[in-house]
């Protein structure tokens, strides 16, 4: 069966309000989609259009046209997700990760949803495979999984499980690229998908070396976002090493300077995660925060992230 | 014996005159020294001024004063290092990577240097601790990593050697800050300091993953640009995961999140570095770069560089 066109999605459903729900619901809305969104829960109900207001502003930052107003008319909130995917050319699930959960809100929304419809999970622990084994259609579920916050960062991952239709994950990725994200295409179901297990290869020798006493938890963390961690945001690790390669590129990366790096992979090290180190992590991020607290540091995150979305890419490319 | 005052460091000698050496020696000049640079090649001497001039533009867009032409009146080539150090309040030492080298030019600037002086060393690769047994003050020898390219960088890594003294290593870190670069303490001389590490533990498990099939060189480059690159160019790993725990902090990541993250450490794999991998790699990358050639792709990652900086932080306190 065909998926339905692109241009003909109008209406997304998002099942799940709390922080990611919304988030999403924000960006859909940014997008110019009706989005009917779900939460079981009468407070996360009640509490779910005051957070997508909040991401408003962001997205006006980032080129979106509109009040918060007149893109909240766009904007409704069910009790059940069978209420919420009436009507929608497109589902995406945020419900809790459990996985008997899942696979029970999936295989209802499956059955009540035109065949044509794909579904999305933004889960990051789970398997398609796994969650997908009770549905009729299981061809459409693919995991598009975001990354924090779902409204200012572009990246998503899509991975298709074993039933997943190749059809379903392309049209999955040229959905969201269509609309500004950047969509990627994970070939094979692995744990952490691809962003995670790199962000936690990095953390791995970063927990290491605070650890053994290499540096402090500022200067571990200044040492990426006053070093590399500006080059990332521009260009990723296969592209930087091909840069560091001179004229030669990565031909002349991988036959000269792998020795090195293998020299270095050779002495990477392995956390002990005991008590001792939560407490000197903590103690650490506490001397390097100094008086900003969570909400101010996410409020910095999220004014610097919009300011390098910006420069890296005109608003008007984004919105 | 106490060292110089900072404010009374008014000439550095570069040793080293190839595109390391010429971006430092241009990043000095915004900073308003005069630099005394030695190359013993001729080549690399006539060369000299054309490299500092190029970075010339780049630091004006950071906020650098003056023209090029008025920062090259205070640059000056020599053919031995023992010209260039005549006078030198600080020295910067970029010889090619080879310890005995590094040793007798360490030691011969040593003799004719005022003891008072600190000398920092380019090096990614050597010890201080073996560069300074020839020296008869050892104690003032740091190794000052920057990084590519040194010139736009904020970071610069200080490691002390077994007989450097922690007051020149605190001299070195208080010279850079002051100066508008972000100077860190590694506390123990490890194989690549801690930048190199970590971009290495990055790269092993981006590598592995398209050994592994799991996705393309460019979407494993896009996992990261599009997604934690952006928030690494803002905060490090640990302020990222202190974010990551949301109102808990460090502490709820740590109780929470680790579980999960150990997981995905269970499952990252190191890649074999055959010739295949370099094909899938040098393959990789030419897909992702189109027609970009090296020289474009390096003047893409420095004008946004500088758009990131200039956004992150007012070109006036940079400069």
């Amino acid at each position: 069966m065909s998926l339905l066109d692109l241009e003909n999605v109008k209406t997304v459903a998002v099942i799940g309000g709390g922080t990611i729900g919304a988030s999403w619901s924000a960006w859909f809305l940014a997008q110019g989609f009706t989005v009917r969104c779900s939460d079981p829960s009468s407070a996360a109900r009640d509490a779910a259009p005051g957070l997508v207001a909040a991401c408003w502003p962001q997205l006006s930052a980032l080129g979106a046209s509109g009040s918060a107003q007149e893109a909240l008319a766009r904007f409704s909130i069910w009790e059940s997700h069978l209420q919420a995917v009436e009507g929608a050319d497109y589902v995406q699930e945020n419900a809790p990760e459990r996985l008997e959960l899942k696979q029970r809100l999936l295989s209802e929304i499956d059955a009540a949803l035109p065949a044509d419809r794909v579904i999305g999970s933004s889960t990051s622990g789970l398997k398609a495979s796994d969650m997908q084994t009770g549905m009729t259609h299981p061809e459409r579920l693919v995991v598009a999984h975001p990354f924090n916050p779902p409204h200012l960062i572009p990246l998503v991952e899509i991975v298709g499980g074993k039933q997943t239709s190749e059809e379903a994950a392309d049209w999955a990725v040229a959905f969201f690229n269509a609309h500004g994200k950047r969509a990627i295409q994970v070939r094979r179901e692995v744990p952490g998908h691809i962003a995670n297990r790199l962000q936690a290869a990095l953390w791995k020798e970063a927990a290491y070396l605070v650890q053994s006493g290499v540096a402090s938890v500022e200067d571990v963390d200044l040492a990426i976002s006053e070093g590399p961690g500006l080059r990332w945001a521009i260009m990723g690790p296969h592209l930087t090493f091909h840069l560091g390669g001179g004229t030669g590129g990565m031909a002349h990366f991988y036959d000269h300077l792998v020795p090195a790096m293998q020299t270095w992979w050779a002495d990477l090290g392995t956390p002990t995660m005991d008590a001792a180190l939560r407490e000197q992590l903590v103690d650490g991020v506490t001397q390097e925060v100094g008086d900003r607290s969570i909400a101010d540091l996410a409020a910095e995150r999220d004014r610097k992230l919009i300011d390098i979305l910006n420069v890296l890419s005109p608003a008007a490319k984004r919105s």
